[in-house]
């Protein structure tokens, strides 16, 4: 998927959905060199299966409720509560309540 | 200033403060390999003078308002918008209203 790359002043609304919610899509909003931005949309008891990125992650939920399980436990996360995960941590997400989360990755350089 | 080292799987109170905004002081939330978060707190008509650092940064607006001065203009964030800057970009940060902002910085490796 093509993702609109980044403009430096861009800016870019990650306001609660609210009524728009239910009808929702998971949305990337930017990738730059370093950064990749999406907000991910999901129904109450829909989940990610447990997946891994290089980077290190944050997942800030913006609304709603979300659990963020990894090897060793899970995580229980509510409208404005961010969770850090370093790079290659396999995770999975499930949505507790409909909602939405501000996910921002840290795209790790190949050595070159 | 020593941050605190990010803990993979750490959870991170980023709501709005609220009655506690006026009381409110800038906090170093963690720093990671690759990210450092902080939360910037500024009361209205108090400014951060121009200022860069090395990498990408995103400013989210988490509760009131500021507008972020860069070169070629101004943006204003409310609460819930987001402004991406590339790294190395001179910008000021001055509230409008008391504010707090997430501040996400993607810190950049000096090539070894």
């Amino acid at each position: 998927m093509a993702l609109p790359h980044a403009r430096s002043g861009e800016v870019v609304d990650v306001q609660p959905l609210g009524a728009r919610l239910a009808s929702g899509k998971t949305a990337a909003l930017f990738k730059s060199e370093d950064l990749e931005l999406m907000r991910l949309v999901l129904p109450a008891g829909k989940a990610l299966p447990p997946h891994r990125v290089p980077g290190e992650i944050t997942i800030q939920c913006i609304e709603g409720a979300l659990e963020v399980g990894v090897e060793d436990g899970s995580h229980v996360l509510r409208a404005g509560q961010l969770l850090y995960l370093r790079g290659g941590v396999t995770h999975g997400v499930r949505a507790l309540q409909d909602c939405s989360a501000l996910v921002t990755i840290a795209l790790r350089k190949q050595p070159s």
